[in-house]
């Protein structure tokens, strides 16, 4: 890969180019914010005006946008596609659901190129350290050829199939369960908060029981604060459980947890708290339980 | 504590009773099977022919029955707790509801005598182990007198509070975890196999990721299988997360993914599934989602 375009450079994308920077790669990005684009130049990136610059000659177009509705902006509107070199790879590691996926990837295929479908999983702190789990489904030659690229990003790089569309499965399986844990944390809280059961304790007891989750222990002691800091946001959940249901609406598959799951962070989210940690989904809880005043 | 009475050496309570021994308590014991009266004298214990005899003289009576209804019948239509010793401690072990757990307390100290509440967790591995935790409800006194009777049995003795009944809510809401946590790998892995993703790689993967709990690297690799040993039950969850959900009726506390969860482990016992491993909740999500013939 000579030389590899990377679009949106937000909260993930930044230390994720960085981390292709570090590992030798050139970077071409593009993000509409110019604090973005000048945070790439530091990191030794070349800053462009636009996705279809970035794309221009490219080998590998890595796409880090908030949802499936931008890649198809920036691949078919802005031009990025039809500017890359030939053979090259577009790599689309943002979570969408499995079957825009599905049909992103023939239109790209159409345009003579291939899709790899490459979502991730550990945020903003996996994505500094350059430690993400990446869920790959592409054919093996293509997946062999972009390999290096994604070890640059994540230590943990799963080749899930052969059928892009399979990777955001994966990713949706997880969001699913990261999404039902904290909830199910939320709930479970709430009730003992009802009884009077000191929550600290709790926690402890929770964390080496079969109970525990790695959200347990995670999202738990943040659920004791009333206001603690952004890990990551209810909003992240209302899309990504929204993902999860639409992907069992598609194949018509019944998913209650999820879909109760999904009504607690629609509702955190419906009182202004869209922006908070995700580990006050249990305030909703408390208040319709009776533990917390309006 | 010269002598310990045990009643109800099941699949737990014959482990936890060899345990006591073990530790040098002389231990009295009754159950309705006669093998597993066999088995106690086995292991150094002395077999009744009543829980009022193995009762006798007692200054601790531990109660691993089935449930509420049989810790009354012992205690009170039996005649055990009146014929424990002065001073002598009831030590009630059994998964109840926390209301229930309150009554038969304040009923105890009417009877001049005190009930310690100290549901466990850990299942069978953790009785036979000696591993168990026991989540524990007394006055702090009391506590401290019974502590190496329940240390004895597992090896994580939790004090989580003063009143009978708190204990109980613990373990209820440590089975909302877990209940849940099995559910919704069931619901997860469903989802994937619909979608053709190879649920042995899913696992892998999941088990690396935040979307790990300690029940979907137990119960995981069993839901892969049809017919799996049964390590715990799916009527135990049939039982259980109907205390969770009588438990939060009692308090008036929502809890919709415990309801949801509860709603799939009837339904696979009403099937006749149960007694086979509780894993095999999967079945009840193939069976709805069309990934299985019923």
């Amino acid at each position: 890969m000579n030389q590899v375009a990377f679009i949106g450079l937000g909260a993930m994308g930044l230390p994720m180019a960085s981390n292709l920077l570090a590992a030798r790669f050139p970077v071409a990005g593009f993000d509409m914010n110019p604090q973005a684009l000048a945070a790439l130049r530091q990191a030794g990136g070349r800053a462009c005006d636009s996705a279809r610059d970035a794309a221009a000659g490219a080998d590998a177009l890595v796409l880090m946008v908030v949802n499936a509705a931008q890649a198809e902006q920036v691949l078919f509107e802005d031009g990025a596609l039809e500017a890359l070199a030939d053979e090259a790879v577009v790599v689309l590691m943002a979570t969408c659901p499995s079957a825009v996926v599905t049909r992103l990837a023939e239109r790209v295929r159409r345009a003579g190129r291939q899709l790899v479908d490459a979502p991730v999983s550990g945020g903003v702190v996996g994505a500094r350290a350059g430690t993400l789990s990446i869920m790959t489904a592409a054919p093996a030659a293509i997946f062999e050829r972009i390999a290096p690229v994604l070890r640059a990003m994540g230590d943990k790089v799963f080749h899930v199939g052969e059928e892009p569309g399979q990777g955001a499965v994966v990713k949706t399986v997880n969001q699913l369960l990261c999404g039902v844990h904290i909830a199910a944390v939320a709930e479970a809280f709430s009730l003992a908060r009802k009884a009077g059961v000191d929550l600290q304790v709790l926690l402890e007891i929770m964390s080496g029981s079969a109970a525990s989750s790695w959200m347990l222990k995670d999202r738990g002691p943040r659920m004791l604060r009333d206001d603690p800091e952004v890990t990551s946001a209810i909003d992240i959940f209302v899309k990504d459980l929204g993902i999860v249901l639409a992907s069992g609406s598609d194949s018509r598959a019944a998913l209650p947890l999820a879909a109760a799951a999904h009504q607690m962070f629609l509702a955190t989210a419906g009182r202004g708290l869209g922006q908070a940690d995700d580990s006050q989904v249990i305030q909703s809880y408390d208040l319709i339980n009776g533990n917390r005043q309006a």
